[in-house]
């Protein structure tokens, strides 16, 4: 694989600019015509000689306006994200948009200039999933005629920003539920980061149940961030204790919790009932299946984009907030808790 | 969640058009000025009552041409496109580009309208990745001033066209020779479609691994498509011949042969040892881990990143066809034959 990485040509413009010279003496030296002195075709040679010959411009018109939505994501790298994505896209080019994808790599906030790229390019629209934007970059955003609509804010939400996100903490709730109507009554929660608010809903979801049922929680949950590895981490710790069901905060972590009860030697659903949260295509194939909280992850896509669309082009919209309703799958994860 | 898609307003281009007037009289008419004739403002009124108003422009300069690769996949929603779509974006916004993506929903070639749009909004190049174009979208693109490159082509590959793919023969080979060195003789293939070329290689590759220890096919192939459902299917009717190791063209028809193991009551590897192609995310986290066949799938994302931008902006090229390395990782799914 080469790492000489590509450079972007510079172009007229910009080649001028660096000579010191304008962009028809530029063109003179490039065609060789005699009226420019020498020092100058020194000057435009040596730029030339450090960047490379200029980007000539293609022959036609000028170039459209493209209406592109620009779509920003935590971590391009999962499978929620390439389901955000295909939701944006489909719906997107339902009204003729073209889709922009940028990744942060596993920050929450892109940096300046990737805000600058965008006003600049003057895209149709942001959708931020699970990331989002200083105060001064979303100003810099508005002001430059973008607007924004957030998919699972990662902080608290923008000022006057529609957001668009599930139903997190009735969806924690029906899977605690769920686990107490089994039977369970030592039940576990492997949580996300509380700044985050839809681990936090999920976290006050548990909560709400365990409260219901009168049932502790004392002991019963670690905090970590949202990935299997860290899954695999909370878990070992909540084993010690002994639950007999753990609720993952997303299925992403419950594949960690998975990992940490073969470990210890112990079978799903036999000795340690597991809930995940998401319903990505990987729960149903995951052995055994998983029971999670299915959230619609291709129609909160698709309200993020009529949304923010509807905000580009001047329709009224009608809501600051939209919340799409979760529902419990049951796989072969739980079970009643073995008596003893 | 609305199904009432945004339109896009038209431009005072286009309301002009439709209204057969010129956009400074659609200005006027907008700004209620006098010198327009009441037939003239009945035609603009009656264009906007049926498409709202027209969009008005922004201020500020002209818009920039954004440097912008298209990223085309036939199919967007599996976990092998984001592992894609990830190097792609990485690479790109290294060389300062934006990506746009496209998903075919399940086809090989994108609608016309799709290279009429791409050349319109002058995309600075195209990645196909398991998608194509038919000869008049080709010469379309290049006639555009677009370069393409392909990732992995899903039929003959396009003229004069650079395209990057995996050594999937001797990756298949080494996948056979692995389960033969382990003292498998009845080993199956799930084959993909023949018209594919990284499923025509792979079958090769087997082939030539059987052939090679002198072990016999015969019966022993299934053709079906790459997915985890088809994958189920081929390996229920491999069963019936009693395979001692099943190899399969990716791993999401390993996911496949998986359900139909289970469903037949044996297990993996004790009765039947299983072999995929492509170490997605997911192989490491099936039960028991699936041995398989390690695409670099970031190298090539990259690697065809580089090589598009290379021709972009005019750097030579050195090769038409790239390919590189796999390598096998052997999990849990793989052990000799039970003997009896």
């Amino acid at each position: 694989m080469t790492r000489n990485r590509p450079r972007r040509p510079l172009t007229m413009a910009e080649l001028a600019g660096e000579a010191g010279v304008s962009v028809p003496t530029v063109s003179r030296v490039l065609n060789g015509r005699s009226e420019v002195s020498e020092e100058t075709r020194r000057k435009v040679m040596a730029v030339i000689a450090e960047h490379g010959p200029p980007r000539l411009s293609r022959p036609g018109r000028a170039v459209p306006r493209t209406e592109a939505i620009e779509l920003l994501f935590h971590e391009l790298e999962s499978t929620w994200a390439i389901q955000i994505l295909w939701g944006v896209q489909r719906a997107a080019a339902e009204s003729g948009c073209a889709v922009m994808v940028s990744g942060l790599g596993g920050r929450f906030f892109p940096p300046d200039t990737w805000v600058e790229e965008v006003v600049a390019r003057r895209s149709t629209a942001v959708i931020a999933a699970l990331s989002g934007f200083t105060a001064a970059q979303h100003q810099r955003l508005l002001a430059g005629g973008v607007p924004v609509v957030v998919l699972d804010p990662p902080r608290a939400p923008l000022p006057n920003t529609p957001w668009v996100s599930a139903t997190n903490g009735a969806g924690a709730a029906s899977a605690t539920r769920h686990l107490l109507e089994l039977g369970h009554r030592r039940i576990a929660l492997v949580a996300g980061p509380e700044e985050i608010p839809c681990a936090f809903d999920r976290l006050q979801g548990y909560h709400a149940a365990m409260a219901d049922a009168g049932a502790s929680v004392t002991g019963l949950v670690r905090s970590v961030s949202m990935n299997s590895d860290e899954g695999l981490v909370a878990a070992r710790e909540l084993l010690r204790v002994r639950p007999t069901a753990i609720v993952a905060t997303n299925d992403l972590q419950a594949m960690g919790v998975y990992e940490a009860v073969r470990e210890a030697g112990l079978r799903i659903p036999d000795d340690v009932s597991v809930v995940g949260f998401d319903d990505l295509s990987v729960a149903a194939w995951m052995s055994p299946g998983l029971t999670t909280v299915h959230q619609p992850l291709h129609d909160l896509a698709v309200t993020a984009t009529d949304l923010v669309l509807c905000l580009a082009w001047g329709t009224p919209v009608p809501t600051l907030r939209l919340e799409l309703p979760t529902h419990l799958v049951v796989r072969g994860s739980t079970a009643p808790p073995t008596p003893g």
